[in-house]
């Protein structure tokens, strides 16, 4: 598939995931961590332009100035931002506006890439693509806050991609002690914290092959796992009281059931036999210590899930967000795409329903600050 | 005009007022105090619903019972409402919802007043008009902060209320020291806040027929009023250091010229001949206390106001906003409209450029906290 | 009695309202409006050394130049201070340092008052003398608060201040309409916001001869008072749900009885015949309300007082604290002592038991923000 | 030495280090992570009497029942404890008090050591001594954080621990990749945190065998490294701006010179050949990335200790602190004591000047959130 081909594809899919929403809903940022679905759509769309378009495309004409203000994110190499808490606060640029804006920049790529970029572009170009399905994913999640937070609970498509949550058979996988080998190697695209392919021991484990289900989540919470500290690190405990945190997201008790909002329809009985989901690293390693378990450290998953069925929800690992031995940051605005946000946050592994086509990878880490819970995640226990 | 003319007159002037917004301006909420375009929409549809209709035309069909959540402002008596700070996170109801729910209770209370309501009933819907009319003003504040704290700074329209503030002739008009009488004791509608008519003892004093203008208020920023701690009240000076405020609200200092926000059309040059307006308490009596001056009481202002112009701007005066004598509260819901307010609050009389037509009074008692200025105000002097 | 004799005396009195504490005592600040001990020690001593000393008496060896920055209290004409949250961590200078801060200072006082001063300085030292008893009372409010709010509730002394607050017999004054006079006009000390003698047209009212007793407040209290919003002013309904505030401070509710915390001994059984004390201007407004009263204005206190009991808990009114007609401030720091404040505050009028002899007027004028309540106050209804 | 004797030597090292205290230095908390002197004192008692007498010796007569509720630290195990921030606010009881606490209690233990307790007891004993070193050098970072931040920067002592910091002799020692053994295996006293002594596999790598001196500190300084963005995590970031960072903690630039707070005399012009001390994790890494070098894990350093100078300040690790492999919290409120932290905070490993004798162990992992800075730290770079 050519480059362009693949720029049109994906540039496609992320207006799909759009189409089932009312402007307003592109509009709001119901908590910081939430973007507008109009400033994803904008802020994937600056990428192209900045980094591509701008510096190597001398017949480029910028759509607005005034939108690098607007659709940066967190580069602080590229100029002044919008503070990520006043997103919402955005009526303009319009929805329309921003379709218009991604049309021009869509236009002036084909135009571009007809030119056969230097192999450098190419890579900054096929960057800018997994970044866009980055934030085809986080689209997903901040759509379902979005709704899910909303008094009416609007449904957003009759089918949709949680539509198969079940959990396997568990069985519990054995792995010998010794030395394994971590990170990519390959030739295709991955990200620069997972490479430099290196060694590590491994102490012998065995882990689940099944995902934590709705209903073992369930008898956690009726053994007063939400009201016991002796399960919960002290930094977790404090959360769960000051935001007297019962449940995963998502889960209401009305009327002596448990329901929970998915996106195929507004508040539903809860599916016993799901995988639990929606949960921060506090609920899940205070589950793990409630069942005298542990969850596996990303060497262990990344080992282990060759003999796995993964890809469902991304699953809480123990370990810390850390740089590979070698790691170093690019140069230049590219070089923050990682690299500073290596601390304080734990790795996920695997993928989930919302993330894009042919953007999984056995070494993919992905990594959120243990008190969030709005992405597609679940726990797998090891012992 | 009948009870029915006047309510569509009224309700059709609300919906006037937001004809030029894009869909994307009725959601946000870029700071507590101003509500979404929308929200005032719903809210004072809401208020005819709530009180007039539901309790006295059995025929009526509720709307949607969850509206009652969402549109409920301040009314402890009517149940739960979202909170304040939330009302820019809600994408649903949509405009077009709101709009349909607007026509919903219009063609009730078209049906409804058809049956000659008791006096009772009317007199809650002549405050339900009000009540809309309130919030037509405050749309216009809330259009304005939203559109002018916008990174694109976006006109409103074309022509616009704000195109005459000039200030008039200044000289000062001398009032006799004595006994005048306060209060509303028409036979029209006014606020339970007006009423008690009763005598209160003046001092003498003379006071401004003009309003303090833009060029004015500048020789106070030159003189560095603002970096002066003496002319400011302990609680104002804690406000502009932490605000870092300089200049009034929509004033910005760019290439050594000073610009001002207005909603027809954009970033303009100051016009110094106009009106000061958009500051606070805090900077209204700043700027007098600078000036050797001060601010008039509401009761010096009523009495001065029969010979003054004035409706152009809110004018602040140095009063608390309190009862006056034998005030007491109504029944029930309507009960919280006004006494709840009466502390910490300072009262503006006359009405703005954004008051709408026949609601405004010499007795109207306005108020808002000191440190706000989103709203059209100025300020007049006295010796 | 000569000035010295009396500048002696009252310096004196704050070291014997000392005289009881812990060393500790003197260190900590629990909450931000409360000082510690020897702050106000060293503040009041600050006061004579620099506005009288320093200025006035070229022989004055200053005792240390730190000092300044430590013990200025809001004074922005004379630099930099320790930001009022920080004074309660401050160890040193110790307690022993700071009484020989206060002995080189009145050791220096006495050798420049055997010099006649000006009348001008004469004035200013007044003024001192003035000052300091105002913090002596603050010292017993805040000497309360440190020990009342330790675990260990300590007493602080065998016979207390508190020992007699019992109530008066409840009669109805009544006070005819008319003209009445205001403000202070005789020869001694008074404060600049009392000047200004002035009219005031007053609506005829009857006012209670007795401050409202605990068993009454109780009564509010198991009618629900704390839980029904309708009492309330709309701020105060959101200060008592914050602050979960269930009843006067110092009242704790154990073993189904109601004990209440005060200097002569720690915790014991509440007095019903006692005034109500340590209560908010919300909760003295809120407690009006449910009884269909209200509170008076300053105005009628200050003629009312003449025929009342008055001065054993200052009484909230429901003025706000504003400037008499032709208020001016003073110029320099001194002008900072009161026109500074005149926002956003509730008078109370009379005296407590813990004001310093000789201090109290009828034409006083004291005020605290409405959600404090750690002072000396009670409440007196008006119909 | 006999169990009793090591007991009464610990105990004197306590209250040794409080010596050159006044008593106000015991009382203040400037900062959360500050405790009061007295709140050490009594707390490391507390944990004695809680944990050892009252379980297990049943002469023992509670010193003050209220203690239990004043001294507990983070036990939730054992009841209600004074919130952390209000600890600073306890005025009573007083240190004389407090004294008389560790006396009645250090007479107990002598008696009840006595009578031969059982391994469990003397295992409880044991750890209780460690847990009074801990609080030991916190005592020495506590009083160091209250007089470096009073405004008068009073001195604790004449000669103190910091007088020798000087730097070795820089040069690179070399590691070899390959499996190596982490964790104790002795016989002695250990945390449960180092225990589990496990393989772990590193990469090769070179380490300083000098810390970073305050010169080489200056040089990123004076390269504007607290300005430029690039060098800092994202959080750290924040962390900068929000707190206007611009040097370690206790550095101040007075008169175009570096001066440095140390507890032998107050300010004093910054000695270049010490290491640099008392700064966060953000900035060591900060440090280290503008040398285009790097921080060790703690199992690198664990490894290259054997052949390093090491002791005389923490030194930040990359690692974060998490369980090794088998770790498991002991049952009870022992069980409190490490792994409930293991989440966001980062490794220390060595010792410092302020380590109490034998209290140091070159298996020993220390812990603090990667934004504190009060304790005895610095940092060795790898490549």
């Amino acid at each position: 598939m050519s480059l362009l081909t693949q720029y049109l594809k994906v540039r496609k899919h992320t207006e799909k995931i759009c189409e089932p929403l009312q402007i307003e809903d592109y509009v709001v940022q119901p908590v910081v961590d939430v973007s507008p679905p109009k400033w994803h759509l904008g802020h994937s769309t600056w990428f192209f332009e900045t980094f591509v378009l701008k510096p190597n495309f001398t017949a480029y004409q910028e759509f607005d100035p005034n939108y690098n203000y607007v659709f940066n994110s967190y580069y602080e190499t590229v100029g002044a931002r919008v503070i990520r808490t006043d997103r919402g606060n955005l009526s303009r640029p319009t929805v329309a506006d921003v379709y218009k804006y991604r049309a021009h920049v869509d236009e002036a790529m084909e135009s571009f890439l007809c030119r056969e970029p230097s192999a450098e572009v190419e890579e900054l170009l096929v960057l800018g693509l997994n970044h866009e399905q980055q934030h085809q994913e986080l689209l997903r999640y901040d759509i379902k806050y979005i709704l899910g937070h909303n008094p009416l609970f609007p449904a957003y498509a009759e089918e949709h991609i949680e539509h198969d949550l079940k959990v396997d058979l568990q069985n519990w996988l054995k792995i010998e002690a010794g030395i394994y080998e971590i990170g990519y190697d390959g030739n295709e695209f991955c990200f620069d914290n997972e490479l430099g392919k290196h060694k590590v021991y491994l102490q012998g484990f065995e882990i689940a092959t099944a995902l934590v289900s709705n209903a073992e989540y369930l008898e956690f919470i009726n053994d007063s796992g939400y009201r016991d500290f002796k399960h919960w690190h002290a930094e977790a405990w404090d959360w769960v009281n000051s935001n007297k945190i019962t449940a995963p997201l998502y889960w209401h008790f009305v009327n002596e059931e448990w329901l929970r909002y998915d996106l195929a329809g507004g508040l539903k009985p809860l599916k016993l036999d799901d995988a639990v989901s929606h949960i921060s690293f506090y609920e899940a390693a205070a589950f793990a210590s409630w069942k005298g378990s542990r969850l596996p450290t990303e060497f262990e998953w990344e080992i282990a899930a060759k003999q796995l069925n993964w890809g469902k929800l991304w699953e809480w690992t123990e370990s810390a967000y850390l740089p590979y031995p070698g790691f170093s940051k690019a140069a230049g605005a590219i070089g923050e795409y990682n690299g500073k946000f290596m601390i304080s946050q734990k790795v996920l592994r695997g993928a989930s329903v919302a993330t894009s086509p042919n953007h999984d990878r056995i070494t993919y880490r992905n990594f959120f600050h243990p008190s969030l819970r709005w992405h597609y995640n679940g726990l797998r226990l090891v012992k």
